[in-house]
């Protein structure tokens, strides 16, 4: 069996990979591409890279038959399109962050945004796939998470399902290469600005933050408050998160390690790194892993968690096809099993 | 079916790739990977990208029961210890440079080596999927062609064939990332070094110029001598060759397009990209494709020929498994369907 | 003595260099930055990196009371600005292309582009300084060459001055840095699609083509007519040329390095490597320096001449700022004496 | 007036850069570099970008007749070899971390090393040159800061001295280039290792940590401990700290504006950014600038402060420079004043 699946917003990073990763899935069929700007282009004339001989189109929703529409569209756009009846003809998978903060008044602080579908957002699934399986499984409408905050919760989410660590103590120093920045012709995004250079940026406000406390809080079963603060480096794809939290009490590091263990017995994609093995971007690039390990420091009784992910894969357009796989009962790794390559 | 295959030289950048490709192949199973440095390590100790769960041994070449055998070994290893003995028993593909030369006297000239083994060197069959798929079908022993060998001969070949050049006006300027020079600790090899930085080296002495003078004569049916100029430029993978000939006759853009889609129909891995759209690096990036294409300057009256794959792959592991393919009666492509992610 | 400096489009990336330059140079005083778009704006709010406390002004030229202006402005304007009145005012140095032609033809075949100028064209004098250093001490109107011109003509001129090479051998495979393209906001030069990627572009049609034919032309005696095609490499900064040329006759090495210390005897910034040490553009950036070597291939009977400078030093600013040096009777190499920090 | 000075470790990164810098230094003449690999050999001969026509000699300490001597050698040979009855003949300033820290059992520690000089170690001025400057301008054996120490220290000394932090609540999250690690040929500082990709190390560990924690201590006027992770991220060079502490009371923006102003009035190299423009390595690329700037989050009560730095230039050899105009009088940024040049 063969699903119908669309795209909205191909030629973007994010969704020129959402492409790639399902042209070659056994169990699906790309039927539509759609784009405004590139109405009418074979999508090989932009990635000539790819022989997908298929033209982007700029149809109504309405004109689609698809099984599954994935929104890889800025944000601010799928709140107003996506509709309970566009939900009944078809399941949607939604990269963009439109449904994915619970809280409505989030959005308003940290997006500066009145959300127009506020009944809708509860409807929709978090598509964090280790965390919410059983809910995915059955939904209509995924959001799918965002890079940093997929790094993020996956990497601590044991510490506070558990509660070992200080709620309140946590910082997370993340690190993320260009491509999340997507395709903008900004100054920001030359070559000549990114390259031997880094830089912090949304200090104290980056929008994410709203989106990793929420399901953190969820796992330690209270409100929680962090710092998070995001950098820029050289590199094209790739984010590391360097989290720090404050241990409760004296706890071993076989401990921990067991702790995730459990945890993530099942995770496929998660891999806790053998002890003083501390994840690198590059191990993960192009695939669908999450690699994570810790340290202990006994001078300061903090832990150090290191988490590394593709921005573009897991904290993208990997995650968006693992959730697929999950709500059409395919393998959950189908069509995901590619390794890094060095 | 699966067949068993073993590598030696595991734990370099081409060997490495040759695991990536060979662990996700559909009808291989790797069963030995040999190394003298790391026996007894755990693969994924060094590569812990690759979830490969298999040690690193150092067992006699006797010992080996195998389908097949790849060498991803140094230089001068080869030749050493392949024999008709050891090709009773399994098939082998050499990735070094040992057994890619007929002649013996080039050895001498180009690499001031004298070879040991010159009965063997006329067995071997040279690896170069596109031109000698029928010999390499039913070859038992095969010499995998170098990197900018493969770029340079396949982008230039029809063009001999054909004879619409001058033969003797062929420079080629080419310009590698930098996992071509392979994982040696030399200062040359560090990051400091090598980026923000182009330049040449091995001028008029590098030893892929016999290697591609010896195919392109074969095309041409006479002795050719050519110009070839390597470049190292700061990125990690990817060739591009800039190939400049004077063309015999007043031909046609649309001529020269129609013999190459004539030579190159049933390569699969190849792709002549359309007109005024020229190879870039990043479109191969990762695959085993090899871009090309072309420009005509009526001012010179030369052709401008453009040639672009991946060094690790096409150039290298990619090839020794297309070469693998051919030798088992596997699809041509099996286990290496994969594009560049940009 | 201090004189007056003002600097139009100071604001790009040749232009920022340029202040750099002339803001340490102890004979000069900036008085006047012209922009346009940033009027009203402080020098270091974009440029954070340099203490410089003026701000952007919009002023018309005839309010300018300046010894010297330099032109760092898109091509196509200075020829309209650029007037005889202008000049009875001040000297002027335009880093464009706008005068580096003297055939107006060659604006029309090359740049698309009617020249409204013609007899200005012919009163401008083309700033090469190692070249045309007695006429540029004697000009008020200076055009600043191309950087891969630069480049070009002062690795290949020797060789066309003493008639050692076929005339219309002689191919340029050039490599730049990607601040050549300037600050353009443009999907092309963002970091996503310059890094890890190597392209050609301006194949037979690049405009730097005519402006190197013409002085080696003067070089020659006669007209020539050559090969270039310029490639894009992901760095910042730094051109690489590797020319090729057929030599006359039998030529030893010795005599091509006597007849290049003989050219180059009074030229402060070019450098002839010893032998078998070869250009890196590494040794060159940031620095006013050319660096050159070369290599016979007696296989061939041809010579490869390898020249390196940094495109936005020696390839832009550093030359215009030779230029003032000359023309205003300061040492060649006043505020120039920097070399390249690794 | 001249003095003489000799370098021991020329032919590092750090050396290089030093003897690049005071190439140029008008009150500086070069008479000396020490090196045993290298001896014989002439300088241009290993770095061809700079015209220092002087060889590599292997002299014994006792021969040497120089102003001042700089060593810029692998860490644990100056404990060895500087003395007093050398400290009588000439001035030392230790680019190495032997003579950094106070206390001898912190070498135990933190370096796994027994202090052979401990009453030298008492001797030592730390060249901390905007703290220390009086003592410096007096002293006879500097030894220079580390380049994640000089950073941090820098960025953070004011908040210290005014007691509006809680001193055991900071976090320093640092990121380098690769040229901190060196010139040594490991495979972690190949190309392909460092390229594209993000990693942290010496996690909890790092030998920095005891000489910043010392230096803030002073100006705390009581012990901390913090939390220090340095990353290594793919570019030549450059530092960026972020660190993290908590606000003891409800401190304006403003009054931290105005604490750091007053404490670096003079400070020369110290540049507090305007509002809301954070710190980029690009801007003090090549300069002995420290950009600050810092962020308050009100959520948290926390204050973000950014610091960058050159780690080959004010992170080593032009804080070396620096102090060495301190203790000889010259201006303080004589040979220094040169700006980043993106």
């Amino acid at each position: 069996m063969e699903i119908k699946v669309g795209i909205l917003g191909a030629s973007g990073y994010t969704g020129s990979e959402l492409v790639r990763i399902l042209f070659n899935h056994p169990k699906v069929k790309i039927v539509y591409l759609g784009s405004r700007l590139n109405a009418g282009r074979n999508y090989q004339e932009l990635y000539p890279h790819l022989a997908l001989n298929l033209c982007f189109e700029n149809k109504a929703l309405e004109e689609l038959e698809l099984d599954l529409l994935f929104l890889a569209t800025p944000h601010n756009l799928s709140a107003k399109i996506v509709s309970q009846a566009l939900l009944k003809r078809m399941k949607v998978i939604d990269l963009s962050a439109d449904f994915r903060l619970k809280n409505p008044k989030d959005y308003e602080l940290w997006y500066d945004f009145t959300h127009p579908n506020v009944r809708l957002l509860q409807d929709a699934v978090y598509g964090l796939c280790e965390l919410y399986k059983e809910e995915i499984k059955k939904a209509n409408f995924i959001a799918n998470p965002g890079c940093y905050t997929t790094c993020s919760i996956l990497s601590l989410y044991p510490l506070f399902k558990e509660k070992i660590i200080d709620f309140n103590s946590v910082f997370i120093d993340a690190k993320s290469g260009v491509s999340g920045a997507g395709k903008s012709t900004t100054i920001n995004n030359l070559f000549c600005e990114v390259n031997e250079n880094i830089k912090a940026y949304s200090l104290a406000s980056h929008r994410h933050t709203p989106e990793i406390e929420e399901h953190l809080a969820y796992a330690a079963g209270e409100k929680i408050t962090l710092q998070f603060t995001p950098h820029l480096i050289p590199m094209q794809r790739g984010i590391l998160i360097t989290a720090y939290a404050h241990l409760k009490s004296n706890v071993e590091e076989q401990d921990i390690r067991d702790i995730y263990a459990k945890h993530y017995q099942n995770a496929k994609f998660i891999r806790l790194l053998p002890p003083q093995s501390f994840p690198q971007t590059r191990w993960v690039k192009s695939s669908n892993f999450v690699d994570i390990n810790f340290s202990i420091d006994k001078r300061t009784n903090r832990i150090i968690v290191l988490g590394a992910i593709d921005n573009l894969i897991k904290g993208a357009a990997g995650q968006a096809v693992q959730n697929m796989n999950l709500m059409f009962d395919f393998d959950e790794d189908e069509g995901l099993k590619f390794f890094a390559n060095l």
